[in-house]
């Protein structure tokens, strides 16, 4: 039967319709800036309930940033959504939308996405970063989602890949998240762009604040500067990955987030640097990968992860190994 | 009933049979040394034989270092022990002893052991980390033994903390393993001993090469210089830990291994490190312990191991909760 997958960010609520083949029958998205002031969760309901209209729908699953209690079905810290914190969402928006619901972090959603419709769906065990604002990631092993004991697992933008690197928004220093993200390549391509003001990179510095997508471009342009700055990232990126690859021995890593979308010029380094420091057999067998999913995989997850009345997975059965 | 767990190693090989509570009844050792020449596989044959007996047996592990694949029971590679790579484990030792064999990673044996009987016992996500010659590990999260794809997961010593570290064993700079084993503490030791040469640790280099033990002796002794070796090489650790902490989301850590024993001049800079680095909530729930089995946790975790004939551990259920 089909589900309900539902992703809660800062800019907007998505909630689609999803077929157990992945594909999304229907969805809406409404603003999250627009929402009044002790709303959210009504509205999350009234989007739930607007995207199911006639669709025959067996649960849905909500998809939420920070820490997420699975387990307990509630989001107990959310970033800028202090609403929805603490709430028995289950309860809440059970009795709102008539549907079973349980609750996700929105990571781990995405990851899971890729695992059963995207760059993963052929795989057992995958590890999935997304490269945003921050760097957030999800692992599944051996066919089962990397939750940890409060849910709070799979924070692999927080690693330590340089002790006495530049300082992480988390308080620690020389995280991934503080030399990968996209605004990690904002602020290297700003101290490149100083470095050679004869780049188009240093060029376009001079006349406004420059931003992650710049470089993308610049770079498929040709502006050493810019190529500078992703390969650095790039390597960075490999860095990180290849401890990962050690430690999970995946068969794919998926790459995905805005600043995924540097694709090769990212990817290339990144496989050179895991190819450099990870170990036989697990650098041989591991395919580094541009996600497939784009921003979908948050909905598309998380409709995998809802649960029946019976506890099953509506969109059928995950593909647990061991 | 009871199982059998076999440690192969480079210095002896053990068979222990271990009772469904952990208790070892018979334990046989025979020194890998004094092996002639193609007779290893015949010699862990003839060792689970004589520690069998007239027990009631219904299976055997046999844990051997190296790249291990447990779905074809079978060693891939082997530092050290190349007379048993590739060749079907479960065939030659099942028809050699009549049991039914399967075969692990050691460490991944040792975590499991810990994980059954040790420092894991009561809980369901678990991180080991072993600290000797190199730095090994083995991670059970959800329940499940994390393998990966090929049996090669678990390699904890070979995260890069530090880019430009120093060299290490895999060929890789500033891994875990060339920062916090036994022996860097040992080149560690050696170089604060160059820079220190009055404090105790630096007049002990005069007379011999230091080696990991004398400094743990030496920092019982209130030796500043050897004081210092262990807090660096804790704070190493913990920056790898801390990193585990916030992928895996674990109840315990628990460290092994020789450099262990250096007990709390280790572990106190470690969680203070995993403290600063590591994200709410997991650096609040995890402890990070010394693990309680000691050298015997491979013979136990291979026991654990041990499947019967229907395919179920003969030692009884995992804990798996997911």
């Amino acid at each position: 039967m089909n589900a309900i997958g539902v992703d809660v960010g800062g800019t907007k609520i998505a909630a689609a319709v999803v077929s157990p083949e992945g594909e999304i029958l229907n969805e809406v998205r409404y603003p999250t800036q627009a929402i009044p002031p002790n709303r959210l969760v009504r509205t999350i309901a009234d989007t739930i309930t607007e995207a199911k209209g006639d669709f025959e729908v067996g649960g849905a699953c909500v998809a939420a940033p920070g820490f997420v209690s699975s387990a307990e079905n509630k989001v107990i810290f959310a970033p800028n959504l202090h609403e929805i914190e603490d709430i028995r969402l289950d309860r809440e928006l059970g009795s709102a939308t008539g549907l079973r619901i349980t609750v996700e972090n929105d990571a781990n959603a995405a990851a899971w996405g890729e695992f059963r419709f995207g760059a993963g769906r052929e795989f057992d065990h995958q590890v999935f970063i997304t490269l945003g604002t921050g760097v957030g990631g999800g692992v599944i092993t051996h066919g089962v989602l990397l939750r940890g004991a409060q849910g709070a697992g799979g924070e692999l933008g927080h690693v330590t890949i340089d002790p006495d690197g530049p300082r992480c928004g988390c308080g620690n220093h020389g995280c991934l998240e503080a030399l990968a993200s996209g605004t990690a390549i904002g602020r290297r391509a700003r101290e490149v762009a100083n470095e050679r003001p004869r780049s188009a990179l240093g060029r376009l510095a001079i006349d406004r604040q420059v931003l992650g997508e710049d470089v993308t471009r610049l770079a498929s342009e040709g502006d050493e500067a810019a190529l500078q700055v992703l390969d650095e990232t790039g390597r960075w990126l490999g860095i990180g990955l290849a401890g990962f690859v050690n430690v999970f021995n995946p068969e794919v890593v998926a790459v995905g987030g805005g600043a995924a979308r540097a694709g090769e010029f990212i990817l290339e380094p990144a496989r050179r640097e895991v190819h450099l420091r990870a170990r036989s057999p697990s650098r041989d067998l591991v395919r580094i990968k541009e996600a497939t999913l784009g921003p979908a995989s948050g909905v598309l997850g998380a409709a995998a992860l809802a649960r029946g009345e019976d506890g099953e997975y509506v969109l059928g059965p995950s593909k647990r190994v061991t």
